[in-house]
């Protein structure tokens, strides 16, 4: 940690940084620059110290060296790969999850799981509980979605992906889930983190479209911390002043990612555009940057979704664009 | 709701949009333009219609014309009053309430509502669940914390104002505070939403660092929609670009409420702006742009607080900042 | 145009609604709703109509049909293909353009062109005015620069791509470059626009990092609409709230402009991320996306690049990521 | 500046990073923390060498100490007061500037000067010179509107601040203009800023809408480095993904700046919101926060001014918003 003294700090702020520092267990160095002075703080600087020595007299600001997550990086480990029932994501294989965005009857999410396996999906998607922007807007089957999905994945052997919205619905979707997804807008509710860190299910945590790096990897860090290490993260957009797609799609997170953190990294090029017509060129664009799995919504005829159809591309659709990102999977040295 | 169809849609595309259009219930009413024809559905269009008709073939864009929320709109009422104990907000007197990020302790809660009482605020903020970016973070004194607040609360008249995290804390949480306050992280934690909608406290519902106001008047409707009438929506900035404050604080957000909503707009500038050198101009901005209460974080030494420290003013600010604030507030025909 | 009306608009403020449109040459068409009133303005509505509406009385907003711009659109044309030399782009050929950010010297030029070369790349970028963010930084070569960049193209046959800062500056750049670039920062200055317009070089329109995607068309329009057709659109980068690369780079930029204009799209993954251990991954993301070109920045020694060294790949790693590229280009149908 | 190592990075490393930053004149001291190695660097940081230290082997990441800009800092000055004819910004006194968007006519003008200097404003604005998104707009009256600048000024006396779009405006602008105004696409035009440095005209600045606190303080210093010290910097919004306002407008700036800078701030209040009925109250929540001066869009008849009639107040308004702008400067111990 450097902490930066204003012009003109006096020697006595100095020396009251300088004892703060000590206090907390660190070393410090003073080094008196022309213009400036700074103090290095050396030792483990995470936790709240940064915090106490920005507001003391005479600080200017304090940078951090170390990254605020440990258990999600890389320094600790090479790469983690995600395995359940036919789904495999952070090795060579491509992962590919794919389902509506709503499981609407029983009748619906077995047609669409036999259409996607047939394709080349490992995992199915489907939500049984809705997080919806308004109050007015269909809120999802909740338990008896969760059977829907457990019978398409009795009559295929796919993975099932679903949102788990509450720490008291954890046990409830963990009984029928392979993969417990964390929606976008719960990418900080800590304490859902933490109940699902609690289970030894699968982990897909969707990044908060507002979210930071850091931020993203401190929420898998929750999770790490309670024991679970199956954690894919999904970068599915942020919010940025584009208007022209739902959210913009910022690629460059899935090589970034892979430098920092051995979790796998998935792509959601459906949130991650909000545009159909967007969803294969994306798909192609996430398999060249080195996605580790793709999560695409599809529905036999998207027109009739119940949520999302403006993003939901159709079986056939989804069969062609699995059919070019394989040849790009290839052509990068992996496999769908 | 307007739907815009493709240049060159067919008639076979428009007929099926109107079929569409009048299976919902509504009236249609079709627009040959010179370059594209266009589609008007007239009736009450809130609900799922919007993202079926955006994914019917030739249709290139649908358009929407009433806001989909109504009990929040002003439309329904001119303005809403929330009063609980000696705080007040949405009418001509100017709701303050200030406090510490973290409850730390009983000496603590006290020594600063008796100092804040003593200036002029009417409600006590004091976090006792602590929803923290990094698991290594201080996360609060809990149900504990809930009763030093409340023994501040006896010594002082105060209202309380403390943040419920998750569904199931909402009637402990209850129990103690006089306003239960919805975090920016859980905005768009539905269930939350909901579980302090159905109580009769009181709620200050902050705004996501990335929500529209549509959202943010949505997720009010959420509350409003189970019979709580008691809201206030809180201005705490926006995730942007900026880099040189923590976050943006757009204050147009209040006039622009105040046009749109009778629920009661209050700012938060030490979130808002998360540089304690900042707070006081823009506390006086916030009362110049017509905020109905402000909230406010005060700490005897904020170098010793165990949280947000760089954020928060000290007592001596945090007088002058109400006084300064008071003659604003007279400037434009409103008290403190 | 629809001309959207507040609730209880008066049946006055219609009328002169009405009377507006009509003295603008269009043709009205009143809808009377159950909560609103729309007015629908039929015929070719660019220029500044909506402005005046969306200030009459009783008007709540307006909302436009047509796109802004003509001859930019994908309705007048299906594309547009830039040759120069043997640089190709918007056709199955993609066109690569390679190069360091300043011109240097003759030699370190000259160097880096065979280089480049050699790789597969068709032209030479390089800066000789450079705008830069601190007049304390190094400006360019200016002239001296232009003409190591034509000894450049003499010893290689690589078309020339560089910048042009101001108008008058447009007939000695034009004299030595085969493309005229467009900074980021000169997006929108008109007056620029207007007189590369006026030649009959090709262009590269770099996008402003904060341009959406209507402006960014219109800007290319300005080029257009003085009779030069050799315009192609370079997405560079977006600024967002993003801090771990220096821009956010959103590749949906290239298969949403595809749907929309005929021009050619170029990617610049080297300012798009701002960091070197980025740019390879998101070249073949771009190409996989459908690009019809990739600008890259290299020098043979980035710690030594007078300006933009962090996002500077080496010669090795360039050929690496042509290599790359070139498979990928393969496993969607087009070459490099 | 300080370069933090990559973790694990060679000894060979950190001498040469020893080695470059003695090589550029700076003194070194390298700090061997428990992760990390980190070297400081004592002396002028200001030029290019950050850039080179990104690239070097094992370096992770270079954090500058001091502020970039020189001659705007708060360090060289304690404050600027810009003043021309009765216009005065920068001391108690704030300054109004207010005018409609573009010239229309003599009449237009001359009408428009006395209403507002009836109501209490000290300087003229008007655009003589429009940068407009679109080529098929009204993009000004030119010379002839400088004319007409100049007769409201005989008439009134008011200071004119009018647009100058490129350095070749700079003399024709200068000889008519009392403030010469950058336009925000125009904030980064190196070739411009340099240009009006050159005059000792009075320089407004806007802040481009995506441009960060230290590009714009960097784009004071090209004018203030070219010997002229007359510059204000306006504060006319950003871009970010609210969509209810046609920017954002960041009130913060204002103080953050007047820490930073000598130079006086002045707000745009009518840019910052684009929508007239938001204009008053941000107006008053600018003078509150600490503006030097305000600058604001007035036009007899909005829905009939030729550009920006949206954001375009009347006469009347504007006479109460200064009026209540007023009261809110005395408040805070200044006035207008």
């Amino acid at each position: 940690m450097i902490i930066v003294m204003k012009p003109g700090a006096s020697q006595l702020a100095v020396n009251h940084v300088v004892e703060r520092i000590e206090s907390m267990g660190l070393k410090s160095h003073v080094i008196v620059g022309t213009e400036r002075t700074v103090v290095a703080a050396i030792g483990d600087e995470r936790g709240k110290v940064k915090e106490e020595l920005e507001t003391a007299a005479g600080v200017d600001r304090v940078l951090p060296i170390l990254a605020p997550y440990k258990m999600a990086s890389r320094e600790l480990r090479e790469r983690t790969i995600v395995r359940t029932r036919d789904f495999e994501c952070g090795d060579s294989k491509i992962g590919v999850i794919a389902g509506p965005c709503s499981v609407e009857s029983e009748e619906q999410i077995l047609a669409i799981a036999r259409g996607v396996k047939a394709a080349g999906a490992t995992a199915l998607r489907g939500g049984a509980w809705k997080p919806r922007t308004s109050p007015y807007s269909f809120q999802g089957l909740k338990q008896e979605g969760l059977k829907m999905l457990a019978a398409a994945r009795d009559a295929t052997g796919l993975a099932i992906v679903t949102e788990v919205m509450a720490p008291e619905h954890v046990p409830i979707v963990a009984e029928y889930a392979d993969v417990l997804q964390i929606g976008a807008r719960n990418m900080q509710n800590y304490l859902l983190l933490q109940a699902v860190g609690e289970t030894r299910k699968a982990v897909l945590l969707k990044r908060g479209p507002a979210a930071t790096m850091e931020e993203f990897l401190l929420a898998a860090e929750y999770i790490l911390d309670r024991g679970n290490q199956q954690v894919m993260l999904c970068e599915r957009g942020i919010r940025t002043f584009e208007e022209h797609t739902r959210f913009t799609l910022p690629l460059a997170t899935v090589p970034y990612l892979h430098e920092k953190t051995h979790l796998p990294i998935v792509v959601d090029p459906s949130h991650g555009t909000g545009k159909a017509t967007l969803v294969s060129s994306m798909s192609r664009a996430a398999v060249a940057a080195g996605a580790d799995a793709l999560i695409v919504e599809v529905h036999p005829c998207p027109e009739n979704a119940w949520s999302d159809g403006y993003q939901t591309i159709t079986l056939e659709a989804f069969e062609t664009l699995l059919a070019e990102c394989r040849r790009v999977a290839e052509a990068i040295g992996r496999t769908i």
